[in-house]
């Protein structure tokens, strides 16, 4: 049976969709809206229920802000995942504020918060899965704390470099320095000073455009 | 009706003693043994299942470690309070290791945690609660994470040192900066060097045996 537009995305992106109720499912549908979010959209600014939100398409970056504006990526999330955090109605437990924006253009399926919340709270199976969610995420955010404060940060660039790479397809990575120190949780000035010895080492060439990796197998080396 | 001698303290710590069965609460009392820990025993070194553990008197403290030694402490525990990343047999979603010592003399009662893993999988209710648990534990992790990246080291080390004086009812604070460094996250030629400062502009004194607060005015001042 089918009850909306997003049966089958809901299907496969909640474990739980074939334990509810067919009425659930339903509220679940009729409380759903599609939105496209062009890429750089800030889709959650942290104070509000924004929502759950699946995607589409697309990708959507989850990040902490300081007061003066400093950035810490904690993960990003694609097609066929699902962001709890920006339903903080939803987990009471959770008491920190994320800001959520599209990396790339996206388009996201977004339930109301509050209808998902009161689900959730007489469905055990929902809300189970909205608590596993976020401890999920935990896991990945513990997994940049020990990378931002154990890793050396030529390792982390490194790695950041290579992933980039393999992302995109390609050794050019058009990024300014503001920007990787952004996505790697570190200062400009130590970024550019840590491309500068990679290009030093004949392992990048820096340009304005940004990075090229002209070396790989030492990049590799500095990421072990 | 009782069934073990920790009935009161599962009653006080556990929001879902009243819901589950008598049975369930015979089987959790039949699987849990109490200890004493002198202060400085690591009670969980990260890698195996060392069950649920509620703490009776004393504390301990869960942080992370490094390949090289570096620790991070993520937050400590109290009397009533429970530690759920001890037994990561129960929630699967938790893909990272924390190491748990006691930080003062500590009694606690463990509860055998793949009995406990057992219960919640077929109680939703116990479930929901371990998982609630850990939900909280990433919201002062994130706390901490934020505290280290977006606050000067000067600020941080001045909470620390007030925290600590109304911790502890003086002002005698005595830890060396190793171990300060350490609760702080930080480094210890970094505090070394900041309680210098603080030295200089005559808010501590540093001796052998740790630091003196002699103006606290402007320590919260540094603090704000």
């Amino acid at each position: 049976m089918e009850y909306c537009a997003f049966e089958k995305a809901f299907s496969e992106t909640f474990d739980f969709w074939n334990l509810i109720s067919d009425n659930d499912k339903k509220t679940i549908c009729e409380n759903t809206r599609t939105f496209s979010f062009p890429k750089g959209t800030t889709v959650h600014d942290g104070n509000s229920c924004s929502g759950v939100f699946v995607i589409n398409s697309g990708s959507l970056r989850v990040y902490v802000l300081s007061d003066e504006g400093k950035e810490i990526t904690l993960y990003r999330l694609h097609k066929g995942e699902m962001c709890m955090l920006s339903a903080s109605c939803v987990l009471q437990a959770i008491t920190f504020d994320v800001v959520v924006d599209a990396e790339e253009d996206c388009e996201c399926m977004v339930i109301n918060g509050d209808i998902f919340s009161q689900l959730s709270e007489k469905t055990p199976e929902i809300k189970i899965f909205a608590l596993e969610t976020a401890v999920e995420r935990f896991s990945d955010v513990m997994w940049v704390l020990q990378q931002i404060l154990f890793m050396s940060i030529d390792k982390r660039l490194a790695i950041f470099l290579l992933d980039e790479s393999i992302r995109l397809g390609s050794d050019n990575i058009e990024l300014t320095h503001e920007q990787i120190a952004k996505y790697i949780g570190s200062a400009r000035e130590v970024v550019s000073r840590t491309l500068k010895y990679f290009s030093n080492e004949k392992i990048v060439e820096n340009s304005r455009k940004g990075v090229k990796i002209i070396n790989k197998e030492l990049l590799k080396k500095s990421a072990l």
